[in-house]
C-alpha cells in the first residue's frame, strides 16, 4: 500500500508491534498513550523506531488516515471516548483488540462479550461513521508483521461491513506477509474473538505463544 | 486403539463418516437411526460397509462401549432422551455435534448457544454420568478419518472434563490420522463450536468445504 499516516491507540505489546510494522513499511506513525510525557518506557522504545511519533490518544486518532485500536479489549470504549469519537469519522479503523476477561470459575481465559455481540460490533457502534475492520486479533504480537511462517502466506481472518475498507486491510496484510481471508460482516468478530480463548488455552498447554490458526486442505494451505 | 464396540447416534453425513471410519479401523459399529426399518437409504449404505450394523438410537447407545453423538446439534438432547439417557452412564461419549441455527438477520450461520454455554456442556449435563469429549466438530465429514492433509498429522482440538476419556479419544484420533490437541474442560466446547460458524462462512467464500483449522508456528505445524 502507498505510504500513509497511521494512528495507533494503545502502546502495549500489540500497539508497539503494529506501530513498528507500519513504520518499517514506510508509513508515518503516531502511537497514542494516555500520558505521553510520563511514559518513559515508550519514549525509549520510540527512540529506537524511526518513523514513530508519540502522542495522546486524541493526537493518534487525529493524525491517522487509518487508526488502529490496540488497547486492552475491555478498555477500548473508554479509549475511544478519550480520543474523541468524532476523530474516527470516515476513517478506516482496524480493531486488533480482544474483550478478554478472566473467568473466575476456571481461572482461564474468557470473553466479556460473545455469541450475540462482540468487541468488534461494540467498537463499530461506538464510532458508527468509521469503517471498522477486525484484524490482527487472532495472532501473537510477534507474528503480526512479517511472521516468517513456513508455507506462507497464511490466512489472516478479517471481518467488517465495508468492502473498500477490507480491501485496504488486505493490501496492508499482503505487505505484512499475510493473505487476508474475509469471513464476513463485523458480526463475525464474535468468532474471531472466540479464537483468542482457544489461542490462550493452547498457549498454556504448549508453554509457547508463537502459534497462529491457519487453514489446511488436502492441496495445502487455504488462503481463498 | 484395541477394537471395541462403537455406537453412533445419527446417520447423516457425519454419522456415516465416523461409523465407516471406526469400522475400517476394525471396530464393531452400530449406527442408530430413528426408524431403522424405514431407512432404505441407510440400509443400502450399510450393505456397502462391512462391520456396521443398523439399529435404533437405543440399540446404538446400548451396543457401544464408546458412543458417538452425530445428530444435528439442536436435536441432540431429544436424541439422548430417545436413546435413553441411562444407557450412556459410565461410557465415553464423543460429541461431534454443533448447535448450528441459521441467523434470520444475516441468513448466515450462527449458533443456538454460545459464550457462556455450549452444546458440549448441554450434552454433559444431559448425561452427567457419561464422560463427554467434544471432538470431530471442527472439520468436514470427509476429513474426519484418514484426512490425507499435507504436513500432518494436524491437530484435532478436543475438550472434556475426564482426562482418561480424552486419552482414549487421543488414541482414536491417532489411528484416524490426527493428533489430539486438548484445549481444556468441556466448557471449551464454546469456542470449538464457534469455529464452525467461521468454517461455514469460509466455505461459502471458498465454494469448497475441504478446509480444516490447524496451527502453524515458525517451525511448522503445532501439534502439542
Amino acid at each position: 500500500m502507498e505510504p500513509t499516516r497511521i494512528g495507533v491507540i494503545g502502546s502495549g505489546q500489540v500497539g508497539r508491534a503494529l506501530a513498528a510494522g507500519f513504520a518499517a513499511h514506510d508509513h508515518e506513525v503516531t502511537i497514542g498513550t494516555r500520558a505521553p510525557a510520563e511514559n518513559d518506557d515508550l519514549q525509549s522504545w520510540a527512540a529506537q523506531h524511526a518513523g514513530v511519533a508519540i502522542g495522546t490518544f486524541a493526537a493518534a486518532a487525529e493524525a491517522g488516515e487509518i487508526v488502529v485500536l490496540a488497547t486492552r479489549g475491555t478498555a477500548v470504549e473508554e479509549a475511544i471516548r478519550t480520543a474523541g469519537a468524532d476523530r474516527f469519522a470516515g476513517k478506516l479503523v482496524i480493531d486488533a483488540t480482544n474483550p478478554l476477561a478472566p473467568d473466575p470459575a476456571t481461572g482461564g481465559p474468557s470473553l466479556a462479550v460473545g455469541h450475540t455481540d462482540s468487541g468488534g460490533e461494540i467498537v463499530q457502534r461506538a464510532i458508527p461513521d468509521a469503517r471498522v475492520v477486525k484484524a490482527f486479533n487472532t495472532v501473537n504480537a510477534g507474528l503480526m508483521v512479517d511472521p516468517g511462517l513456513p508455507d506462507g502466506p497464511h490466512p489472516m481472518f478479517i471481518a467488517g461491513d465495508d468492502e473498500g475498507a477490507k480491501a485496504t486491510v488486505a493490501d496492508i496484510l499482503s505487505d505484512f506477509g499475510w493473505k487476508a481471508f474475509d469471513v464476513g460482516g463485523i458480526e463475525r468478530a464474535r468468532e474471531l474473538e472466540s479464537f483468542v480463548v482457544l489461542w490462550v488455552a493452547i498457549g498454556q498447554r504448549r508453554g509457547a505463544w508463537d502459534h497462529a490458526f491457519t487453514l489446511v486442505t488436502p492441496s495445502g494451505v487455504a488462503t481463498g
